[in-house]
């Protein structure tokens, strides 16, 4: 038998990085002849990263590693350092150019003989490093470089779903990197290795365990773990990325022995304050705390008639005074619901819960709201607290992993769907209101924003399992530096980096990724209305699956007709949770967009879209669109054989074969389900079973 | 915090050998003095397990524990032994009388100032003992006892699913006495226990491995774990029941090195002789081997284009030389089947495989029949391999552990489930052919038959969960022994030796059982279409979940009507495997029972049943009923209070709760799911959501 090979160095472990080398010719020559040295000036921890990307970077890209001092034969350099640090940033950037960089931005420019890289921290200097990079990397000319990029979201963040076992709720590629029997992992080459992916995409902010933290987890913020918490925060702060914990709202009595984990009672407070301070002891730029409570059968304050504001703020409290965070989720909702109730309505919950708290959270307190009301499927409309809470600190969050959306055996990238999230008018205050200007704080002037996001990275050797899936993790990065940047140039930036320069695989994988969210929702749950997956798994139909559960996620199809009803004439009334004309186009049959008419609307089969179809003849259609679609993915990818490296050819072509198939299950069962259902004939008598 | 009491001590363990105090006043008198001495000739290893069962049966049941001798005052007393080693035994019957005693049978005759258990084996002996005591328990009076008791079946056997992981496959009732922690327990006390509850009711083997069998149990007839194995074995020795083991089919490859498993290569074939040999000469009287191939993905002789018979034969040939038997599953299907082909019908399988090869499997082959073609639902026709294989020896197949009959969260008391299949006349050879006539060996004049059930037994004090639950296996064993035995008798039997002579509690338990298969079908998947369960789980409806799936369970409801058409004129042909009338019965929409109806035929919901109803208000009103029943069985017991041990009571209690919501829970899916289907109204007008 072969010697297995490193993971290492299999192909798509590189990922983004793999900094190919530039092909033999006139770019290299260019690139090389200004990268003769890189020079950094200060000892900041990420200017010393900086330093070593860059030189390894470099190596990679022109083939000649570069120097360390100024060439003395006047050769071309780079120059990095902070303004307070370094004489070449201060001195090729003017007070007022200086003073434009924001805390973690950067700026970039050509002067002389050197490329000088400089910001306001080291971590602006780290990220003007990987910029630099990229720009190499897609073919940049370098003689007049003038840049100035200041992240737009202040808080950029992954949340793993990492248990200590070692499995990954709803993960898609291999186990944990983190954690492996009951521990956190000695080895921390992959958790280095991971680091430098996100920081490459101006990530700067980790949650790493779970945020269903189970009994071992509860005791991250003990010293039994402590000490291995904080080398894994080491290993994350070389790259400017701060680390937070999933807490236990419970951990009180569960590993403090109190009686209650009442947020009013003192002796809990005290615990807390106990607990923030000797984690700062191992952690002193410890980010904070990351909540799930009350949700999904967590504890939480509700067990002692408090709210998520008492809960929120005591935890606020014991971590104020070494600047930390309590990051809060909103993702609240009676998870017992009964389905024979018609009135009760999941997509109200959060809006209901937490508007009423408007005002009361303390400062240092930041809500973490999903992006739609339900739960990360393929299409749903914004989630209505956006706009709805102006006097609180708010963060948007996303799915990476794939748990409704293919689970990284499917194609699906996300960046459009975060896109068109991110431009959604909420009228909050006029014209302009976007939740992207809500996520960032600018809408309403808060201390703290931005984004995210549900890791779906495993220890899969490609990382995540689908080697093209890599293209969310990196444009969630991206998007959360800059939400203009747009879904196709993400998409360019991501396959030149991975794949190199190809133009066929630029324009066939750019072309795959850009139809792809589209493909996937033609054939799953329709018109909005979600779910119609397979209980607990969330992969493949079940069109009832749950229709008769607890979960609040139901689509209430019939002989006659499909959809939920949420107007407030004739439903739940969740439309109104809507501000401007939003609530009045959501209310309106006639109005609510066709993607959108099953999420609030009941409607016959023989319901007109604005397209000029049935909803019936519009479910027929769309699914055998998009198992055809599907296929197509396979050909495309097919046509790649040999402008891709094998291994990861290979392991596309598995999946898109895979998807291919599943998507024909997909057509053939909702087809049916419809067909039996309804008895309606599809216009075309193509065959339904 | 109070120490919890053993297992053993606790209410439930001692189940229906509780050999609860007979009542102070004259049968206890009558008893005590009858029972002064037992006395035993022979050393045989289950005479001195039936001396021992009797000195502490009777001890609890009289208050007195008897001498070991003759008592010298002229007292009464109990003696025991075979006809070859007893004095007693071979005075008191006649060479006749003898002769009239089967290998494992007995005579009880009160002659005297003794009772004599006489047996022609040592385990005979011990099933007299256990008799008596039975006997004794009821009120019997023992002043002119004279009884034959032989078993109608030969092999009475018990199949364990369990793990080595200490998990058990469909288990409802707790871990696994035999394993832990990847191995077999030290501590055998519960085995044993376990291995008298099984004797006491005639079992006389037992498999004590999933049939499943994982990575650690293929290496069971290894040296590995021969040595507990033997252990195990050394334990159900002294009840007379005999070790069996469940095998790997590719054992060969995966502990043996080889490279085939092919039923024939010698290699394969001397590999397994060698096992053989070495399994004999840990334990001596080992059983045999139970084998589920070729079925639900495990290996078996398919892979080398081999057939059972092959496969069989091959293990049978290993055996022979030390009296091992091969009990071979007739379970066999395509579990990959595609839903959109209708023609393909897994009812059909096991009739179709095994058929071609009767009288090719040698003469200790014994083939193992599930009762119904499909797999232990609440309602199946028999299958039709009973009486179609005259030239085989088989076994019948139960489910004692209710997986898709509530899971011993509701009741259902299997014994009139099990006495109707047994009843069932297949016609093989004109009338009186029943089923327990192929299952006993007598219609076909086999040399082996019996009854095989998968245990429903864990590691919960009361052994099976539901208290009630210990029926099934009391009934299962009884039945084994005579199958003319009758539900209500079995009930009684069990009901006074589990909870004493009190009249409300037998009539009130009696009836609860007699009623309960009919109230749980009556709230689950109707008139035999079967599944309608949430996948996997097999617990709770979910009417679609395995519509749309490879396993070949459908109900093919559409707006229109239900159920499966499997009629040779218009369906899948299944009708044409039955003989005699039956065929034609099935065959006819009008002749096919009503609660078998959508297992044969799919019908419109305007269908009219024998009963006078549409198929709907069938659905609509067994539905409404069933719960209503369920909710009765609550009231029926909880008028018991006071009447049945608190522990005991209290956890009936509990799962008399859980049935009652479950019902209506049932009842609301099922009647929403086929009212949104069907667009019926119900007549009476009640509440469908």
């Amino acid at each position: 038998m072969m010697e297995k090979a490193s993971i290492q160095s299999q192909a798509g472990y590189g990922a983004w990085l793999n900094h190919l080398p530039l092909a033999e010719g006139a770019y290299r020559e260019h690139a090389a002849s200004w990268t003769k040295a890189v020079v950094a000036e200060g000892t900041e921890l990420c200017v010393l990263t900086a330093l070593s990307e860059l030189e390894d970077g470099i190596a990679k890209l022109t083939g000649k590693r570069p120097e360390k001092d100024i060439p003395q034969n006047g050769s071309r350099y780079i120059a990095i350092g902070t303004f307070a640090g370094s004489a070449a940033a201060k001195e090729t950037f003017s007070r007022e150019e200086q003073a434009e960089v924001a805390a973690e931005g950067f700026r970039i420019r050509t002067s002389g003989r050197s490329i000088v890289i400089a910001g306001a921290s080291a971590q602006g200097v780290l990220y003007g490093a990987f910029h630099l990079l990229r720009l190499i990397s897609s073919g940049a000319s370098l003689d007049e470089l003038n840049l100035l990029e200041n992240p737009v979201n202040g808080i950029r963040m992954i949340n793993q779903w990492d248990n200590i076992d070692g499995s990954i709720e709803r993960g898609y590629a291999g186990n944990s990197i983190f954690y492996a029997n009951d521990d956190i992992v000695d080895d921390l080459t992959r958790v280095r290795d991971y680091a430098r992916m996100l920081a490459s995409v101006g990530l700067n902010a980790i949650s790493i365990n779970n945020v269903n933290a189970h009994r071992y987890e509860t005791m991250f913020i003990t010293e039994r773990f402590l000490p291995k918490v904080a080398r894994v925060a080491e290993t994350f702060r070389k790259y400017g990325i701060k680390t937070f914990l999933s807490i236990n709202f419970a951990a009180p009595i569960e590993v403090g022995g109190l009686e209650t984990a009442d947020p009013l009672e003192a002796s809990v407070q005290e615990w807390w304050k106990e607990r923030a301070a000797e984690i700062y002891r191992y952690i002193p730029d410890f980010g904070g705390f990351l909540v799930k409570a009350d949700s999904e059968n967590r504890p939480g304050p509700f067990t002692y008639d408090r709210d998520h504001a008492d809960g929120a703020n005591m935890l606020a409290d014991a971590l104020r005074p070494f600047g930390g965070v309590v990051i809060w989720r909103c993702f609240v909702y009676n998870c017992k619901q009964d389905w024979r109730d018609r009135k009760t309505d999941r997509a109200r919950a959060a809006y209901d819960h937490f508007t009423p708290l408007d005002g009361r959270f303390k400062d240092n307190v930041i809500l973490q709201v999903k992006n739609g009301p339900m739960d990360f499927q393929v299409r749903e409309p914004l989630s209505p607290l956006f706009g709805a809470m102006p006097n609180t600190n708010m963060t948007i969050e996303f799915q990476i992993t794939q748990e409704y959306t293919g689970q990284q055996r499917h194609l699906c990238y996300l960046v459009p769907q975060w896109k068109e999230a991110l431009e959604f008018e909420t009228y909050a205050r006029g014209e302009g209101s976007t939740v992207k200007r809500v996520a960032d704080g600018t809408l309403f002037g808060r201390s703290y924003g931005g984004f995210a996001a549900v890791s779906n990275i495993g220890d899969d050797a490609n990382w995540t399992g689908h080697p093209l899936a890599q293209a969310n993790l990196y444009g969630y990065g991206r998007l959360a530096w800059n939400p203009d940047l747009t879904s196709e140039g993400i998409a360019a930036e991501w396959i030149t980096q991975t794949f190199g320069s190809n133009e066929q695989v630029l324009e066939t994988v750019s072309g795959m990724l850009m139809e792809s969210w589209s493909i996937y929702e033609s054939y799953t749950a329709p018109l909005g209305v979600g779910w119609m997956v397979t209980p607990h798994y969330h992969y493949g139909p079940d069109v009832d699956g749950y229709e008769y559960s607890k979960w609040g996620t139901y689509h209430f199809a019939d002989l006659h007709g499909i959809g939920v009803d949420r107007t407030v004439k004739s439903g739940t009334g969740y439309t109104a949770q809507y501000q401007g004309s939003n609530a009045e186009v959501y209310e309106s049959l006639e109005r609510t967009p066709d993607e959108l008419l099953l999420f609030f609307h009941h409607v016959p089969y023989t319901h007109v879209l604005k397209s000029g179809k049935t909803v019936i003849q519009h479910i027929y259609d769309t699914r055998f669109e998009g198992a055809e679609r599907a296929a197509g993915l396979t050909a495309k990818w097919n046509s790649l054989e040999g402008l891709i490296e094998p291994s990861i050819f290979e392991e596309g072509k598995q999946r898109f074969l895979i998807q291919e198939e599943h998507a024909q299950h997909w057509r053939d069962v909702l087809n049916t389900y419809f067909f039996r259902k309804s008895g309606l004939p599809d216009a075309l008598g193509r065959t339904i079973y």
